[in-house]
């Protein structure tokens, strides 16, 4: 699911809209300067298309030079004092022909160019950006923008443009940042070989949103997962095993198999029972699930070389937990069953888009499916959401909004009226209940049915969607799944989808990143590194270790034995102390003669030092908060 | 590994082959009698060939008609009689020429074609059975062998035979009993559709081994976990999903994790460090490892509907771990590095040969790899020697001995002399210091280094082999792996591959049948089950579960929280425990009045009944041997 946030806010988008053509003005003012500085001939800057994006907005254009470092700060001056003038935006609708004459006039042929492709194939024939910058609507009406100098009364710059724009450029209303450029293509036709220069731009309704945009995006930099993990070797993606399928280093793996461990704990608790299946299936499988029709292109296909046996890969574990039910006979007594199983599936993303742990090809679902009576679905689904908090807070996330897609008024869903009402109101229910803001989204749910979609906030305020609950009405149905219920007849479950930290992955991802890579004392892979000043203290050590092997965590993971070593080397305190914190180790334990005669343990941990004699140790460490 | 454990059993092989050829003179004396009581013309019975088998041999016939199983009566009793007379064998040599003439004569056609076959094409033109029986090393000399009467001097049979025979049948030495018949083709090909009839013998030297034969089947026929299965439901094989890919219900995934994290325990314990892999790797991996060049058929082979891509999926886990070796800067001081990954692999085994949990495409296995200098290897390997045997005798196995595969003189073993002398004695001596009973199997070595299979005795006698160790000398080699030593050079590890259950299927196939479906109390899927004998005592039956939701068992398996169910359905008791007792539940607290009254828990465990006061619970639970 992906909610643009930004899809309301018609004024932050035209702000950013408007923005494009002062930009492009700029542009155009800054390269006419710099032709009268060299005593060249005045360029003829060709303008592309200019639309709004995600946090801002770009402009292509085909300009005298490459565009350098140095030339943002060059165009910002030339913003800036346009910016300061008294300056409007005039609209004008013309015809297609009119407006071709104009264009063409101007010397701008690929305005020119888009025009005359929307005269004679239509609409579809622009792109998604070409539309959002140019076009009003299906039926097209031509318009252009001017920016006019009110106190010179001179145009600075026209444009084709779809509108609308605000009447009037206050400085003080646009707070942008010129971000960086990029080659492009004209119409992004790498063949056809129009180089163009796009430049980007930022632009926020006000100044402290720009400045955290920038040092968040800073931030974002000195977390990135990939970076932080050429220092921590978290994790390996090898050249010879492909693009997209992460091999877990030792550190990695048991930061996964701790999450893992305290997700089955929870799941265990709430009545779950763990299920395994291979990873791959026959295609029947698949045309009964109905994957095989819509999802094929996504799969990775398998063949036999010895029984010539053709297979797929599992992209999702649904239907080999439909075969897992199917070869029970439940009674309403049994209901519900909740299958629970930490598996890895393989979709076939394209190999542009991977991207370290969190766009991947190997896919390892916390995924779980229940299957329950219709009036069971409020109370499973409310336990589901409970679980999700407490799972996300004890990383320090909490759900910010959840996203509720429902039906529209259209036809084509598959269930009674009746299922529909239950299963909407479950899932908003469960919103209300656990103080979760939601957005009713119609019309997005799956035609199978409804689902809650769960966004969070990471420490430095992105947002990341991660669990969701769908229930389905669809899959009972093609597998002939039932149950008996009270009367002795067979009765169709309902199931539900959920997964809770999404993809393993994934999630390691976003905790790297997180955590910027010093994860909390329970779930570090080495939580404690002791570090001797001499060989003298070395027998000591071994009492120290001897009371550490004994101190099992219970919280938040029960039976969470500690993880140390000891870092003996006859190297400085200094050295040994600064390799520990590049490895982000969350506590050190420092031991010398004063230690060995007072019998204690001077300990570093968040900042802070504390000196505990050798009894102490344990209570300490297993009384920790994280 | 396969070792024909008869293969040094000289004697016994000899009896079986002789039998052959007595149950063949049998079945056509068998058939003449059929023919005279019938008055129907004498039969031209045409003779296969009669191949010593595990347990006994074979013989294949053209007959009159298809055997039925009161045929088995009947020929026993003509083998009987002919036990009893004073029969010899008597070797013949032949000129190949000779020999067509001779069985040309007898109307032998299937015995001349075989010699035709040798004369025209060679030995290799033979099958594996045909050259059991009949073929005298690699330049064949053509023998055949006689039984003859020597009171009467009559000549009952004469075959085509390898030899060499006992000079006298004697009854007291040949304890046998004809087992089963089955269709055949002649020389296997079902084109050409000469069909046969093949009668199976098992042949054993004493009366009590044959028993043991037999009564040792009916049991495993009992034991079989297919059988089992159906009734309690450990594992689905769906057709949808496909042969030979096996899904874990919550029942057979609950003792999966449980032994999955008691080895995982014991492996910690020992210094290993888990990783994780994904299921696929690029062809490039495969050949950098080797397995390209001679493995591809038994791989599958898989391909992305999107990005056109060629992969593999993984047939074996060293590779990968390969390349998570190499992504590290290691020196001697942080040698050995110990890998450990429960990981599925997938192998192409034909649809045919497919059974249950112990033949399977989903083989899940233990799977470690070492780096170690080669001054560490007979430590490293000792550790991996206790630790299966540890591990073992958790269920109740031993090692009951070990083959120690090794060079032999020939050529083109990798790796120096100084490495396989070290090598070969590492795992010779860790057999030794373990009181293992080990062959040396010379020439059986891989050609990149030695090997130890070990063998086990399940609970009817039968031996498996599952846990192995193999040295490796070659794959740091390909992969070019290397630590830096002290001298500060980099220099190349030993690997070791070992596996201590084998397999995560087949060693729960081989539990199932071990334990008859009944396991032991700390692996039951369920442990406890309470039985209520009214409603009354719910209120107390809820004390009893508070105190059980403490109980955490610590051995062999730490942190095992307890398993249990009410029933407290209306039912009648007795129809409660007989289900409960179907199911193989190990114990089971039946709560009355009279409970309630004492504040006691009426125990059923292991055939005995114990009584205990609610306070005694925890302690006597938690001290359960198993």
């Amino acid at each position: 699911m992906s909610i643009n946030q930004n899809s309301d806010n018609l004024q932050l988008d035209t702000k950013r809209h408007s923005f494009a053509h002062l930009m492009a003005a700029a542009v155009e003012i800054y390269f006419r300067q710099e032709s009268f500085r060299n005593k060249t001939e005045i360029p003829n800057i060709q303008f592309g298309v200019g639309p709004v994006i995600e946090n801002g907005c770009y402009y292509d254009f085909i300009l005298p030079r490459n565009l350098v470092p140095e030339d943002l700060k060059g165009i910002s001056k030339v913003i800036n004092d346009l910016i300061k003038k008294d300056l409007v935006f005039e609209r004008k609708e013309l015809e297609m022909d009119e407006a071709i004459k104009l264009f063409k006039s101007k010397g701008q042929l690929l305005k020119v160019e888009l025009l005359e492709n929307l005269r004679d194939k239509g609409t579809t024939s622009l792109s998604e950006e070409e539309k959002r910058d140019v076009l009003n609507g299906e039926t097209p009406i031509i318009t252009t923008y001017s920016i006019r100098n009110t106190k010179t009364d001179e145009v600075i710059f026209e444009d084709l443009c779809k509108g609308p724009h605000i009447e009037m450029v206050d400085y003080k209303d646009i707070n942008y940042g010129l971000d960086k450029f990029s080659a492009s293509y004209w119409r992004g036709d790498q063949e056809r070989g129009v180089n163009m220069q796009r430049l980007y731009a930022v632009v926020m309704d006000t100044g402290e949103e720009l400045l955290n945009f920038f040092s968040q995006r800073e931030e974002a930099k000195l977390r990135d997962h990939r970076t932080l993990n050429t220092q921590l070797r978290f994790f390996t993606i090898s050249e010879m095993v492909g693009a997209g399928l992460t091999m877990m280093q030792p550190k990695g793996q048991t930061i996964r198999r701790l999450i893992q461990n305290y997700l089955w704990q929870m799941h265990k608790n709430r009545g779950y029972q763990e299920v395994w299946t291979p990873h791959m299936a026959r295609e029947a499988l698949y045309q009964a699930s109905g994957h095989a029709k819509h999802y094929l292109d996504d799969m990775f296909s398998v063949y036999g070389g010895t029984s010539k046996e053709n297979f797929y890969l599992k992209p999702m574990n649904c239907p080999h937990h439909m075969q897992l039910f199917a070869d029970n006979k439940f009674s309403y007594r049994d209901m519900p069953i909740r299958y629970f199983e930490h598996a890895t599936c393989y979709r076939d993303e394209k190999t542009g888009q991977l991207s370290g742990l969190t766009r991947v090809r190997n896919i390892t679902q916390d995924d779980g499916h229940l299957f329950c009576k219709l009036d069971q679905l409020k109370d499973e689904i409310n336990t589901i959401v409970e679980l999700i908090k407490e799972f996300m807070q004890t990383f320090g996330m909490t759900p910010k909004w959840v996203s509720l897609s429902v039906r529209d008024n259209s036809d084509g869903w598959l269930g009674s009226d009746d299922m529909w009402i239950i299963a909407e109101e479950a899932l908003r229910e469960s919103a209300i209940k656990n103080q979760i803001p939601y957005k009713v989204v119609e019309g997005e749910a799956a035609f199978y049915g409804p689902k809650l979609d769960f966004m969070f906030e990471d420490c430095i305020g992105r947002q990341q969607q991660l669990s969701t609950i769908q229930v389905d009405f669809n899959l009972p149905e093609r597998f002939n799944l039932s149950f008996v219920n009270e009367k002795g007849d067979p009765e169709k479950p309902v199931v539900v989808h959920r997964a809770i930290s999404g993809s393993a992955e994934r999630f390691m991802g976003v905790l790297i990143e997180h955590y910027a890579g010093k994860f909390p004392f329970w779930l570090a892979p080495e939580q404690i590194r002791i570090l001797t000043i001499n060989d003298q203290v070395l027998p000591y050590v071994e009492q120290i270790k001897l009371e550490l092997d004994q101190v099992v965590l219970m919280k938040p993971l029960k039976y969470n034995e500690l993880r140390f070593t000891i870092d003996s080397r006859s190297e400085s305190l200094g050295k040994k102390i600064r390799e520990a914190k590049l490895e982000k180790i969350p506590m050190l334990m420092v031991i010398g003669d004063k230690d060995v005669e007072a019998g204690q343990v001077s300990i570093e941990y968040n900042g802070e030092s504390v000196k505990l004699g050798l009894g102490e140790l344990r209570g300490y460490l297993e009384g920790l908060n994280n």
